[in-house]
């Protein structure tokens, strides 16, 4: 059986984590390097539900797209929080491995599958990062249809709940960007690379009217959501570095509304 | 007539706009503070769409919630942008004068209407920022129903669109938070001030998990929704003050998405 | 039983952890605040050797004096470090309470019982750091001998491995000042409260020049035996405040050189 | 007849302001950049001179060297200041384009007409500040006389009133360095670049003592005249690059002292 | 005989140098603080020539209105810089006393020296800076006459080399404010105080501009000229505080042009 | 004879300071560079001992490996200090030159007799700071023997008096890591090169923790102690460097303690 190191250097072997930026914590967070894996979980990230699910059928080895304990800490205490779900993971007997931002720009990752999700051709890459050192992890590409089209792709598979649409939906789009997860960051990278529409999460009042200014439409479908054609191919990936069988968790989808 | 300068002082002894943080420019921004005002317009923000509208009609005087020139800037060019409407603003004769965190804050002000128009009773101030000197924008109170009748209140008024309801809409709600805007820096506090839900804008997906971590449910009607109660204070509380007939053009909501 | 909440809360009421600068994570560490307590060990700093020892006897609570993780982390891994310590520590079940600078600065903590071993009369307290909000750790005050004298009774406790004295052992200390731990960052507050001598850890060879410029005395047992007087009154007061057996773990001396 | 726009970008050609450190606000400043230019005007500094003269004889586009808004602002109000200045050309339909150390460090402009005026020989570059990204805007070159020759010529152009002149006037110069505005900071540029005198503006009492240590004899003729020389060469670029009449407002010389 | 440290208390006692902001080393400097002192030399600023000066005729202490280390250094070295005149002072046998902003700021010290050299009236202080503590070294007062007025008082007194006056010489002044050295930071002050005209030195050409929008004239006669009348109060404490002679090197003002 | 100036040269071209950090302030640090030079001394450290004895037998030249005005000061006044210990030098007429962290990079310098000392072969370099500039100032090379072996050395030569040796002293040592002064900044880097222990001084309580935690061994037989060996190659550079005869005082180890 493979160990939890070696399971991790496979998947580092795709995504190269050691390019990532030291805020993002990717790698192991939990557990044992050198346990032997019989069973691995994948998950878009650690939510109660997903904690709940893992006491009553422990894996050796969880992955999971958002990192558990994102900001550095001095306590790990049961309750309700990152540490007291990582103490329930470290009492449950399960490693942890986090591929984020790494995935994100790995080849067939979060934000090529978000791209593939739209039919987006002729792809190039945006978004950059030269401060903090992350690598392109948006995408743009051409597109046959219209704002609403967009919407219409979105609302098809997510539902219509908290869907933010900013502009014309009869305005003609050839060109759409991309960004998985919080990505208002970019609303200048993306109309700088001639996208008429970015498909992003976390996009809030100001950002949208910078983006209009722009010229820009936005489609705010939620945070996870634009996350969501990625997982499918996180837990392919899982799959075939672990070498074992793999419960597919990634259907939790970790979106807090209704 | 009064001039431009006396309504500001007029208002500022309302508001008390010298005790708001460097980084919100509230007070006058563009124009002649001697010219005299025999009209004047409110608005939500300074859009587009309120600048087209005071190209035809012009007026003397803006009174607006949201700063125009927020980030401080070396440029003010045609095209669209900030620095742009300012140039229309100054082409077209209209003097403008803001009032945003300082208004907030001030009784009878957009936290304290957010509060009327849930309803809540035996209102207390949370959110203070000692660190910038933001005075206290969040109110917190006793409400009758469940999260189902905070939903049911926002939708009654904004329509579903974008909005975004973290929590069960059958659990209680005997203390409800409100803040307008941005407010998600404060879910913390109004977990401590012993709130079920927080009404406020702008909440990224992790922070609704902070939220859901302390307990806290979160309705998101959108950044806009939030502050509009406030409006109608607003527009009155300038026609008070100006003493001459306003153009109340804060129905235009700001909000970008449809 | 009570509970680890509770026994951190009396602990508390004693060493008042509220005041303790941010940089030292007092408190709760690790484990279930909800967890009842029917046994306790104490120990001066959570070694591989204190770790070991718990897997074999596990208690319910450990307190320890030095924090088991210092530096914020977002990795728990099994191998050697503080993160693994931890990682040990949950899997066997047992919770983790600091008391550091805020016992160092308690009455009858780890300042006043280096006082008391020295028989130090006259007590008055120096160290105080506004920078931070550290509070008083250095007690200084009245007695009789010279730097030998210091000397014998440091190589008697402690033995002579290691001991750094600089100054006549003839000289005559009527001042004696003490810092347990670290404590060079204060030789100038020492000088400055009238001390002859100073007794702290970990001083290094620039620190002691300063001191000899300033005419004081240094003696330098080593960081850990410095704060081995405070361990036994440690002891003492979680014995009282757990209301249990205590397995005292503080003879294990951290000191990791022979 | 040409645009805004096409005008600087025609000067952008000559004096690449893109290289310019952001702390310069160079290129256009206010105005409409796809606005028709049947009429120009060149000027040292935006003064209120020149903005009543303006307001008399509208031009479309005004060249200035001086940034007009400098320091970023929010608030652009009549009375007295950059904002004022701003919103008065503004009301008066004036655009305005800035080129300062852009056109400093070009061939032929600020620095090299600084050096002409001296009849210096045999030129080379110095003052680079590799921390701002400012290209070199001193210049260094060979000088036929003594101080006293240097001090004539400054006299003769500007006449003697604030003129200050560090420095034994019968000493041999036989190498000048010039450096237009406030240069004081390349005071040891100067020295290292051999040269026996400096000519710039705005030189503090505690920088020409530094100068003294190092050898270096300042003259200080005030701040714009040593800008004057280059001012000629300005409104001769500009009126090339406009190819329509050009009103020269150089020579209201904006210093302020009599 | 009195020693070093004795006179520099007698001397601390009329201008509390405790209340010295860190960036200004006021105190002594330099040599014995236990020597005794029989002869005694001040000077405006430590020259070349008052080097010189002592080196032929030594005291045993100087007592400096300039700083001479104001950098701090590594490096004492012969050559021409404040570590070289240093170096020389010390091989003289001469130590050395600066008391710099606090002098200016006691009573009777510079900035009351200078508002009495204008016959000001009904005195105030302005220009404190609280971000770094320093007290207010700006004076306010009555004054008759025109700016042509306080223009001719500064030429009969330092003649009219390198005098810059900005303002109308025909406008009456009032009010006069006036800062010894470098005040050009406290332009804004000094308006607010109320001031028609400022006397101060280093002003830079932006500074003055600033001041003209405020309304304010702009007297200066360079850096040290504005110390000068300070300097002879300086002699005088000194004579007094220090019972011996005092050889009075202040008539060797520093300024640097001709 | 020689000039100061030019010895500082010719131990210049072998040591390369001109790559030495801002913050260690190698070079000429106290006296006349012209002045010539017929005879040396050469210290490891500024001593009250080396000041007074120089004090009797004064030397043209004084060659100190740890820098004596350490931290740039604006005072230089007797009593004790390093100020103080500059003051004295300069009455005695003796010009200091440092030579530190290039000296202990340099070919054969602190770090390369370190080495030697301990006999290890087949050296390479580690503990370069790329965020300082700092040369690499660790070697680590093979080693025959056991801990045991290094402390017997280390006794043999500096006796046992406030060595700390954190580690089994019967464990093979087959790498062994070296680092002159205060190296334990570099513990991982050390462990990353594969080193099984590090002798180095100054290490700290939670850094031989941090030690113990990668499987590195720690001998600190002092600062001082670690630079012993360079001190020899010191004296014969120096000696070699300026031609005249050489006082060697590096004998007189600034060791504190007894």
């Amino acid at each position: 059986m493979p160990t939890v190191r070696e399971i991790a250097e496979s998947i580092a072997s795709i995504t190269n984590p050691e390019l990532t930026p030291a805020w993002d914590p990717v790698g192991l967070q939990l557990g044992d390097p050198d346990a032997e894996v019989g069973s691995i979980a994948v998950c878009h990230e650690v939510t109660e539900g997903v904690v709940a699910n893992l006491e009553e059928h422990p894996v050796d080895l969880l992955v999971s797209y958002h990192p558990l304990l994102f900001a550095p800490t001095t306590r790990l205490l049961a309750g309700r929080s990152p540490g007291s779900r990582s103490y329930r993971l470290i009492r449950a007997g399960v490693s942890l491995l986090v591929t984020h931002t790494d995935f994100d720009s790995a080849p067939g990752g979060t934000a090529d599958a978000l791209a593939a999700f739209f039919g987006l051709r002729d792809l190039s890459e945006f978004g950059e990062d030269p401060d903090t050192g992350l690598p392109a992890i948006g995408r743009v590409g051409e597109f046959d249809g219209t704002l609403g089209t967009v919407d219409a792709i979105v609302v098809d598979a997510f539902g219509p709940s908290g869907l933010r649409v900013t502009g014309d939906r009869d305005a003609i789009v050839e060109r759409l960007a991309v960004v998985p997860g919080s990505g208002s960051v970019f609303i200048e990278a993306a109309a700088e690379a001639g996208a008429d529409a970015l498909v992003t999460g976390d996009v809030s009042h100001h950002r949208t009217v910078a983006a209009a200014d722009l010229g820009l439409a936005v489609v705010d479908p939620g945070h996870t959501a634009t996350e969501r054609p990625g997982m499918q191919a996180l837990a392919r990936m899982v799959s075939e570095a672990g070498g074992v069988e793999v419960a597919d968790l990634t259907h939790l989808d970790p979106r807090t509304w209704q």
